[in-house]
């Protein structure tokens, strides 16, 4: 069988692609070529000897020497290197990802090259994890239980006094507690950015990262999803707190959102559809009568997916959607329904799992309880 | 005149044009269509409300609701959205950056639309720094130089046994000194990813991140380059030292990298070559007999750029290198000479500078001696 070919031109620390075909890190982009499944790294005098070290591609060429094959005085532009080493390796018709960039696909074109874009995702088996990714996972998800239990313990010590919850005699923010989450990570080498502890209705938008004094009998959404510095894969859990007293309609929209977690992960195993799970979570809320739409001028309800892939990037495919597609043995899948209602508050409850031929490997341990 | 229209669709957590366009930061790409200066940014459910609060943009729509006028049933590929809504807008022509995806590139020129690809950079007056940016850039820096002492301190005061270094009765490494610098500059807000302490021959790969103990009498690289996570803006400053006794050969080395720096600095003001400095540099270091290339199979000597812009990205344009352009005032750049070689070690000594009419404000203040 023919090998692939294609080529990439990115930065591994923003593109996991290029990283996952060469194993090797660094700050900028670099250019890949690859022949018939054979690796060629071209690479700066800066990191070529880095990269002869730490890539497992089968072969280094230097950038500087390549360029002076073109111009001895000034380095050309990327994407004349590039078409000098195509037609070098005599390629004319090879692959790139959706995301190769514009400048340098439109000049290959315009000089003849037949590239065929290839939509996400570029490695359909970066889905399907190896037992080493998901040992990384894992590794990397227990750390994130840790971090969330020292959360939970702050808020389990913590004592209210009129609208605010003292530890230790201190005030406990969001911003407090994200800075106890995000050391705790770089004490385990691992980077939290953009840590989430929201808490009433900054919670109600998923994605903010809450800010001010953590308060009595409001939900604290607390969504922790490190990336290890060592393996560089992600963990992600999200966990509900209430101090003090939770509202009826609070507690009732915790249950509801446990009952949806719990139906999808009932159903997760190999062969399922994706938008089956989606559904059956939206079908829970609907039939506890939670309505999701604009509500007096936001989103309210359940109005994210039920999941996503993860490893070498936070959210890879595929998404537990409306989406075409099925859940596939070796897939690492967050399930994370989540319910958001002005004047209540917010509610999110996540687990990282592993699908199996007849079920799944669920990577959380920590308790689901609404009180710390 | 005629503002700009254009088109992007990417993640600002790693393409800060579209951060620097909105104000917006997401973990995940979104669109943003420009049309003659106003902005529209098209946001998912989950998104859309944290996007009208915090984004700067004119106006914020709905991805959803887009869709839908396409297809009721499930959500079209981000290129036909893209497609309707340029149509929506009657925008024909337009730019977009070099990064755009080709995927979606490619779509957009089938269907007749003329597209502009515009080389980096692609916003020329992210270059040139507000004073608001150079505050940012300079807090920074500030707690990039507090994490420097931290590291200065632990050296000065270790003691020497045998082929280690000894801290309050632990043995100092690489990963150690990392850990001390990543967890303070956590404390203050700021990431520190990929921080370099490298000892000895590591440290002749200039981007080798450094491992196991720090070793007496040898060199020991220390770069920093943390990101704000309040305002996103990167510090960068290396310094290098030495517990022990340097060789003659090092200290020749230190003094022949900080000769250089300074010849650099001294040159740097408006209007001067790009070119200019770093061949001065070069010449520094000729002068004194540093030859840089291949030794022995791997790049030593001086082969990488005196200094890049920082912004933020921790690399923007422009590099201090043999390229065409000008230092301008206002531009914020590293100024980083180094000097690498296998049995002697390696030297960088970098500040941030921004450039002035008539010469430079040096960001950094921390002391350059080999002795911490």
């Amino acid at each position: 069988m023919e090998k692939r070919s294609y080529v990439m031109y990115a930065c591994p620390e923003t593109e996991s692609n290029i990283y996952y075909a060469t194993g090797f890190m660094a700050p900028d982009p670099f250019l890949l070529i690859v022949r018939n499944g054979v690796r060629y790294m071209v690479m700066s005098d800066l990191e070529i000897d880095r990269a002869k070290k730490q890539s497992k591609v089968e072969e280094v060429i230097s950038l500087s020497k390549t360029a002076a094959e073109i111009d001895k005085n000034s380095m050309p532009p990327i994407e004349v290197i590039i078409e000098h080493l195509l037609k070098k390796f005599r390629m004319k018709s090879f692959e790139v990802p959706a995301t190769f960039p514009s400048l340098i696909y439109s000049h290959l074109i315009s000089k003849g090259f037949k590239i065929t874009i290839v939509p996400d995702p570029f490695f359909s088996e970066r889905a399907y994890k190896r037992q080493d990714e998901i040992k990384h996972i894992a590794h990397s998800q227990k750390i994130t239980e840790e971090a969330m239990a020292k959360v939970a313990y702050i808020l389990k010590e913590s004592n209210i006094r009129g609208k605010r919850i003292y530890f230790d005699g201190t005030c406990v923010t969001s911003e407090y507690l994200k800075k106890v989450i995000n050391i705790f990570l770089m004490e385990k080498n691992m980077v939290g950015a953009h840590t989430i502890v929201a808490c009433g209705n900054d919670a109600v938008d998923p994605h903010n990262e809450g800010a001010g004094p953590i308060r009595p009998n409001e939900s604290i959404i607390v969504d922790i999803f490190p990336r290890s510095m060592e393996t560089l894969y992600f963990g992600d859990m999200t966990r509900t707190f209430v101090v003090g007293k939770p509202s009826e309609a609070l507690l009732r929209l915790y249950d509801a959102v446990l009952t949806a977690q719990n139906k999808a992960l009932s159903m997760i195993k190999d062969g399922v559809l994706l938008a089956d799970v989606h559904k059956a979570v939206q079908n829970v809320f609907e039939q506890l009568g939670y309505k999701t739409g604009l509500i007096k001028g936001r989103m309210q309800g359940f109005f994210h997916s039920t999941g996503h892939g993860l490893g070498l990037d936070i959210h890879e495919p595929f998404r537990i959607a409306n989406v075409p597609g099925y859940l596939r043995t070796g897939m690492v899948q967050s399930v994370e329904p989540g319910l958001y209602y002005y004047g209540i508050g917010g509610v999110r409850i996540e687990d990282l799992i592993v699908v199996q031929k007849n079920g799944l490997i669920n990577l959380n341990r920590f308790p689901k309880s609404i009180f710390p």
